[in-house]
């Protein structure tokens, strides 16, 4: 059955990969599975069409035969439960690399999301300026804390899993900030999971997508 | 095997049932598993044997034999997975449940969870006031948004699922901001949520804990 997913008609990161969708097509390259892609402007992304698939009005979406899904954790998820290179076959493993799916995206990608609210939604409020170290320091927390587990390890629970996709994936994030560099274990552990052939085919999709499109304004 | 949970020693809600604790409880209620509790004091958080448990510090934690998980959503989908009552049978019906796990989580909890931020975190900051209505509006918009997606069904998809169990638990964080109210279809789900035996044993379980502690301070 042809997995179709959505992304944006044009990303608002012009193509750096920080879309969503860039982790379902990595998730999607690392299992070896083919996907179509459907487009979908911003507007038409609040319409009654769209909506029946993504109740919050976001991409990506999946949609496989009778399946539709959204979320891109569940997405994740679900490539990775129904085939091999994502998840461990030891039940105990497994249940272990989920939960660090539900970490990056719970514990470490909010306080990262702050960042986007403080620069950009509330940029030209009077407490943007002062507001910003606070938010830094909540984001310096999580990644000393995400730092003295992870130790000198590769990755997060033995081999590479969806749980190390998704957590490359939210630090990301971070690299124009420079607060990513400040901790030299983490940012090798990204520029891992960056060198992998399937994130970089995952990138040079979105990016071909976004790359041909003059910016907005 | 026994299965074992961690909570807090003093819950800073003082037994409201908002910490975390109270969603894993419900799950093992509905799944009708027993479990033993381990309190944790918020400095015993922080030290080294907590955090071999959980690295980011925090509860609840989940040790069943060889098994030891942290992340509530990771928790409760494994409660889920491996015990009747919490998933459909049906492949594509659970795929959707797991989708409502993660979206709960991910998309509905952060900006309930600003509320937090703006009125204690950053409750004595100059902008705290001002700040307030903006992080009103998105809790809004997400809730227009849920609730429309639920209509005048009982459930999210189906029948009462782990989906729903997250949901409820996020939303009932909000009803003490009267915002709740502001959804009635919203407020008659968490109220479905909360009759729900298995949710009144969890909520009990965590009070008999709480209730019975003098405050701090």
């Amino acid at each position: 059955m042809t997995i179709t997913i959505t992304a944006f008609e044009r990303s608002p990161d012009g193509g750096k990969g920080l879309a969503r969708d860039t982790r379902v097509r990595w998730a999607l390259e690392e299992a070896g599975q083919a996907y179509e892609v459907r487009l979908v402007s911003s507007l038409a992304m609040k319409e009654p069409a769209h909506l029946r698939l993504h109740p919050f009005g976001q991409i990506p979406t999946y949609e496989e035969g009778d399946l539709a899904l959204f979320e891109t954790g569940a997405i994740v998820f679900h490539i990775a439960e129904r085939h091999a290179g994502l998840l461990p076959d030891d039940a105990n493993a497994r249940a272990r690399a989920v939960t660090w799916i539900f970490a990056a995206l719970n514990t470490v990608e909010p306080p990262i999301l702050e960042l986007v609210t403080v620069r950009f939604l509330e940029g030209d409020k009077p407490w943007s300026k002062e507001r910003l170290p606070l938010v830094v320091d909540r984001i310096r927390g999580r990644l000393g804390q995400l730092s003295a587990y992870l130790g000198d390890a590769d990755w997060l629970d033995g081999g590479f899993s969806a749980g190390d996709l998704i957590m490359v994936s939210v630090l990301l994030r971070l690299r124009p900030s420079g607060i990513l560099d400040e901790f030299p274990s983490l940012a090798a552990y990204v520029a891992r999971g960056e060198a992998r052939p399937a994130y970089q085919r995952a990138f040079a999709a979105q990016l071909a997508i976004n790359a041909s499109k003059p910016t907005a304004g």
